[in-house]
């Protein structure tokens, strides 16, 4: 992967992709807002500067050479099926399948899948890579704590693409930390809600993040 | 918890129990390994100095307050119904539920229980914490990271068995997070996973912890 700046498209403007697209564009990187109200990726387009522009999913699509998966898994699948083929494109599944229960978040699946496995089934020409789904969106704003860098944990089964993955936490200010192939995701995303319980049931609030600590 | 020493009775004298309780009685508290081979616990704790002890499973469990849990999690249910009641004592499961395959290390339970709350009730009286099983038995010696501490994430339903566990990770230099109730397990179970895929699989070797971030 070279310097160029890399052509992003999100699926979703919630609070994550509209941090991201931001905050990428910032550093260079062109910036395309999906959305199924391309009125309000439009509006986020404008705050986050001449490189961002908004519209529509497919176009989002047909932008991204990256293409940020930024909305409730539960609308994934019927997401995907409508947008047809994403051959080529380097798929980043940021989401996280939770559902809320009386003891706080917990996960929809098991540690035999994960929601990236299953969205690597649906989306068979893409490269897909599970990352950015144990950052809170505050934090990618601030991922200096301190001396210390935060971790952007990611994994996937292309080296390709974990290195364009690498490359755009790199730019937000985060470490990153290749986790192995997409399967791991059946650890990232308890690691999510790990983040979840320990911000808001633990009671250590939302401005935590992860590192992995080396030396 | 006052500051008088902890009496800790392992069920175990691997490499994990042997460096805990090693460290652990060079900070003054009493330390008893427990074996299936006493003659082998007897030989741990001469190198662990005058704090330690050793002798039997069922020894260790009548002196510790504190049960450390570290043999293989395929023989634990066996040991504990050898036992009998551990009313009263706080058990801390340091167990990994995991099992080898093709792609390493994987869980060999489900996100919809844990492996300590399986133990819990097999222990009904004992007050359950997972605590240790996301660190590796040779960080314990050396938990600071240039200037960071890692962090010992635990969890529990008692929360003064918790403030034990807090204090005992304080002792070793490690920052305690208590992350929850004892169902949170089914996250801190695949943390450790996640550590052993790192260190492994994907590259980072064995000297490497995790670290909560805060501000």
């Amino acid at each position: 992967m070279n310097n160029e700046p890399i052509r992003i498209g999100t699926l979703g403007t919630g609070r994550m992709a509209g941090n991201l697209g931001r905050l990428w564009a910032g550093k260079g990187h062109r910036i395309f807002f999906g959305s199924r109200d391309p009125r309000r990726a439009n509006a986020l387009a404008e705050s986050a500067g001449p490189q961002a522009r908004g519209g529509t999913y497919a176009e989002a699509v047909a932008f991204g050479a990256v293409i940020l998966l930024a909305i409730p898994w539960t609308v994934v699948e019927e997401t995907l099926r409508s947008l047809g083929s994403l051959d080529g494109k380097i798929l980043v599944d940021m989401t996280n399948p939770i559902r809320q229960t009386e003891a706080g978040m917990e996960l929809a699946l098991n540690h035999t899948m994960s929601f990236a496995e299953a969205i690597a089934k649906q989306a068979p020409g893409a490269q897909v890579v599970k990352a950015f789904n144990t950052i809170y969106f505050a934090v990618l704003e601030k991922p200096a704590f301190g001396a210390e860098q935060a971790s952007s944990f990611f994994c996937g089964d292309d080296e390709r693409a974990k290195a364009v993955v690498a490359r755009l936490s790199r730019d937000l200010g985060f470490e990153p930390v290749d986790s192995g192939p997409l399967r791991n995701a059946r650890l990232l995303e308890p690691l999510a809600v790990l983040w979840m319980q320990l911000a808001f049931s633990a009671g250590y609030g939302s401005d935590i993040a992860f590192k992995l600590l080396k030396r």
